[in-house]
């Protein structure tokens, strides 16, 4: 199903069951679903239409609590609606702000992939981990530079991803492998440079993945393999700037085991898990290239977050992060 | 399918397909179907004989070639056959072997998991690996002794045997939460015990064990949680000791993904891993508690350690531990 | 005795004594001191006035030559005082700068509770080390939010500081358990969060706290207990960010033992020692949760450090921090 | 109060209370009680006479239950008195028992003492804990080897035996700088080696030692700095080896704070830890010197731990070591 | 011979021959050929006159492709020709921003050794490796303060510039120990702080020195050993903010072994190895202290970079730091 | 120069210079001395024969004091000799002796290389310093089995003994590429297994060995390189079981400089350091694979060494090892 084909409601249920997965690409969709709702109720009485526009945006808020891009695309779509002369306006201004932060966070991908690839050494092995926009167009954009022999890719269960990241890879004449996520440590050896996205970045330099991250970081660290994560400064928790924890998600037993085969058997799954800044080598923005510990600097000197720092979103922000 | 009521051929094939999995019970089942090859292929020349059941003990032997215990039940069943006067006699010593030696690996569960079970803490919240009947039993004892909170059993991948640990365990009544082999560093904060088997023992004090074994004993030692490795003496593989290496077996990629959805893209499926000794706080064998180094010494001093070393297997041991 | 009832010399030999303790009571008590002086030797002539003024200052920073926080609140109180048209005016200012760097000095301890109980995580037992004022207030912030199962207290050897905040905290309720300095790797597994506040940071993010801190931090890191460190702004040292090293005062060894019971035996009483960057995990201040090595950051941006960094003392400041 | 002139009574209340301290002192004071008790009941009916014995030597047990050498000390010195003829040659055996058990133990000191002192090297700074007679022989013997230039006595909170140590070091000439156990890290850059006692050693290398042992080791090995533990093979547990886990002993809150001034407010003091192997640089017994993970063999080797483990003390080992 | 009296292609054959060394001289003796090629070349025609000029520039740039201080001293020289009148104008800013650039770099060493003078504990045995002549300067600051007990020079193979370091040092009357460059850790555990250079500093804070700097600050950290670098702000690479990685370059065989006495034999000759941040205590700049972390900073505020990053070379950079 | 071409006395004289190196040819070197001197001094009075015999032996062991290799070789050639008859049949033991020891000697050699070279990894890249005989003979051994894909020799100043290393192993058609010490680190990345040889190993695990080594070890030990030690049984050291230190002999200056160009420089040149046994993966000796704490075990029970335990020599060992 193309983008523009999904209603709004779809684009959300999407989001909340892990169809649209990515980080940058839940807070693009989440803009996109905005602007479409927007187009589709535009009513002429001001209030009520911002009203409604509002009730949406929570409920996309609500798909993925802790996600910092969903929160970030919901807000920056809704920037300075408030004071627009009439629906008309507001309409236009949603319409704007969805398309810039769309492209921005687009950009972003490709001035990453750019840096980034200038890391990975030439004939490198590298792993990745479960499937991240940004470490896919990293490697590939090495792989363009003739730099890559072999990447190896985590099933990343429970969801699979990696099987995603693998064919993504394949199809584009990458050599890839597949291993379960229990065989990093045994491949960490001949591996050069691990590479792998993120989902936010708190303020003391830890970054926020799919679960499992950080053991990889762990292992990489054991063997001071470099660890070298991507992400777009969108990704950046200004939450965490003021103390708030990363509250890690957690989702259904389903995804893990059909429990009814296992009477007395309980699941925890948790999405997500929290590197420490100091098994990182460096972070990749699109910004520039930074150790995990200028998070901070990021976090107050980076003008988007700036403003996200400054909206003022009714409705507020319930997640942790 | 019970025990008794498999051919030889078919217990061969379910070592070598794993359905019959446990270094210990590889090691049984191979003595049973070397008792139950010799029991029905009786003939009265003896060399003869003893030329096809030797034929049959390769055959066997081929079928992991990487497992310890496999060769140990092996050759002791065939303790002593040579010197047999006639035919009836190599039976009749098959049997004795045979019985002898199942006996015993039986009886060194118990052993261990009396010892084991004291060292795990009072309320305790244990994490364990893939499905090892030493552990389990380990687990079960503590548990009679009131000492087990909560159970984290890791699923496994790629043949999931955690969900047969789950299933053990949660029969008995012990409390059991299933994660995902990616989850173990996330739940280690609050595991206060790591109980895992082995599958061999190297002369350095190295545990080869399930793939993903040496990852969570390095996360283990990152937060100094102590890794115990439950394995009887048997599996300590005098091999090492002259110098061989442990060669880990690769099985095949279609338990990982079927790879007619994934073109172009290869699969590396590692049996097992080695956790080296520095990461290990104690191996219970069933003659005592031991530091993971003083594995040289089991193997120089254990009696029945010593009659392997002693033992000529005509057609050798050509795999690598 | 209560603040106001104290005279200027009173309060100096408070702080020399360790009757007044604490690092930023000190700043403020040596601010209060200073206005109580100028208020009480006024004269006319502006030069003599000021000349008196600089001689107590000298003194009240001889009480205690190595605290960031006594040159901080000493200097931030006579700012602009050779500016003033009078004397009139120069107690004036006296007064103005002593209570907004009071007042200020006190909000931020609030901003930092707040924060820094939001770091705790639910059920949380804590570790605390002698009597820090930000860590009681995040302690106590973080029981209102029922999230406090325990805390353990240390003793502080040699003036056993810890007694207080095991007062202070039982007093409001805060579960609390005292344990001797010896102690703290014996309980640290149990532990989730260590919280400790700070005396001194410098620039490349080291923390001066207490004898005994920097061990504690240690023995958090082996097991990878977050170890949480709270400090205002004021006590970021600008000189360290010059290469000044911090040179830890030595107390008298009859803090530690009656020396006439003990003839030939040396006592070496150092009274902080100094946490390196690497064994923490965040700092949060009044501005925000930085990870250690930001305080560079903090020392070149934060506007109430730079005011200092531009003042000009005669008389200079001749501890080593 | 010299040893002769205590009553049996008075030496077990002399151990339960720590008046009589060291882990080798308490067996030698254990045994020396068993024997006096002995002689002041002998009655003619051996059977009666040796129950009342054993009774005497089980209120000894419980008096440290968590002391190896106090059960080394009693169930050596009860010996054979089972074969005894009669009551009159049960007496005999328990003095020629005890009165070598002690001879033993006071040699093994000074074996101990002659080796570890090599070990120490010229012109040392020396950091020792608590009050050890093997640790203070072995320092005692590098003085008069010239070797020492500083000792560093921790105070050892809360029952403060290094001002024993810092007397019995002081007196005989050498120099003693007492610091707080707190003050362990802030001097270590300055140690050259850490020499401590044990009160028991696992079979997996764990040395049991006063609080704050551990942490000690922490610090020391967090430099390189040598730590090195003396002590006599009679403390090597047997009981380890066979699983049991090492208990450690609560002693009463008031050693801590007299908790009437401190309502609402818990104590916990735990008297000893566990120093993990791999702290340890080596083990310095009268036998010779060993990494800490040959505890293994001196358990399975040595000839006084042999006889121990056959011993078969009716009333048992209740203890956990 | 003096540097005055060299022509400008000597200057730059000194470079290429590594006759001329460390980091910052490279830069101004470059500044220095610039001007001296442009004395001697100057024609009417500006246009011309330019092209030669960079023309020699890009041979300059040629003779250490990978020193960011060669590019940073050319390129600051040749500052604004472009926008000159004349070809008079275009000498005469060559020679003005020739001036500052080499005077300003002078500066700065001064400023540096001055901080990190500070630093320098008291009765110090310092470790120094290479030839640094910011080291040095430190070195000689702290002697001036009477601060060092002893200086170990490390032999620097294959160039061993670690004798001229010794003779300079000891030319002013600082005690120095020459060693072999692999007893660094034999020595390590008597040392109080080491005191390196740099040649560049990347923006995650890995810091290009030497070879052999890397394993010295390992040794530095396995003893927490302070290991302090000393280094102007005009080695921090911009270029490694967008992701160029540092190439190391690899010199001539013959400054190892003369190849013809060893057939057959390869040599791997590399100038400089990358300390990771994490080994780094703190990096002394002449606008302060900072961690290694915090390169990023002065990459992105400090003046003189930001006018690098903004400067346009025609003919590029093609260096990879 | 042949050896049986050489005087006794220049052979001492070979010894003392470092002419003849490594360990075990030392200690044969010093036993064919002693029966060439034996040989050519003769005489009928067998008390003044012997005396002669010990005065060159002790001559003998004063070349290199601290080489338990020299100790080894000349009381394993003195054994018996005061029982003999009469002084040729003095002359015929330590013939007998001589013979012996060095044969022993040198298959050891073959039978660690045989060993040791099953533990290289395919296709291995191998890193090894100094020359050392076992290790030499180790990568010969892996080459004939085709697994050597490069080896790394380290330059080992002051006496650059790797150039013999390297000269050795490309006369065998093995590719070396030679480098500096201080570029290990640089290289570590790429080497799958480092082997070295020992001089000692002390009882607790320490390897002594060439200086640098142990600075080898930690960067193998900080990326995992497993760090094999190939050392025969007569390096293992018993005075060390006795308490003994490693006396690490400092050489001459001018091996490393000549001091006449640098006045008032001091040079430092110790020959051995120490490796910690935490830092190597293994030790293979002629009996088998052992963890590096497995030495004691070498120490008791090895016959060889039991045997030198109980000699008497009279004129004493004055070496530390």
């Amino acid at each position: 199903m193309s983008e523009e084909s999904m209603t709004p409601e779809e684009i959300l249920d999407g989001i909340r069951k892990m169809r649209i997965r990515g980080a940058a690409e839940i807070g693009r969709r989440a803009s996109l679903a905005i602007r479409l709702h927007a187009e589709g109720t535009l009513v002429s009485d001001k209030g009520e239409y911002i009203s409604d526009i509002k009730r949406f945006a929570r409920d996309a808020l609500s798909t993925r609590p802790t996600a910092v891009t969903l929160w970030t695309g919901v807000t920056m779509t809704l920037r300075g609606i408030e004071d627009a002369r009439d629906s008309e306006e507001v309409l236009e201004r949603i319409r704007v702000n969805s398309e810039r932060f769309i492209n921005e966070s687009k950009l972003a991908i490709g001035a990453i992939a750019e840096m980034a690839a200038k890391r990975v050494p030439n004939d490198a092995t590298i792993l990745t981990h479960c499937n991240s926009t940004a470490a896919v167009a990293t490697i590939l954009r090495a792989h363009e530079l003739g730099k890559v022999k072999m990447v190896y890719a985590t099933e990343s269960r429970p969801k699979r991803q990696g099987l995603i990241t693998a064919r993504q890879l394949s199809e584009r004449g990458v050599p890839v492998t597949l291993i379960v996520d229990s065989a990093a440590r045994f491949h960490m050896k001949s591996v050069d440079i691990v590479i792998v996205g993120a989902d936010a970045v708190a303020s003391n330099g830890a970054v926020i993945n799919k679960i499992g991250t950080s053991q990889i970081a762990l292992i990489a660290h054991e063997r001071r393999v470099p660890f070298m994560v991507v992400a777009e400064t969108i990704k950046f928790s200004p939450h965490t700037f003021k103390g708030e924890l990363v509250k890690i998600e957690e989702r259904d037993a389903s995804e893990v085991v059909d429990l009814k085969d296992y009477p007395g058997v309980a699941v925890s799954n948790p999405v997500f898990d929290a590197t420490p800044a100091d098994y990182i080598d460096a972070i990749v923005t699109e910004v520039g290239v930074i150790p995990a510990t200028a998070a901070y600097e990021i976090v107050l000197h980076n003008e988007g977050v700036k403003v996200l720092s400054n909206l003022d979103f009714s409705g507020g922000w319930s997640g942790a992060v």
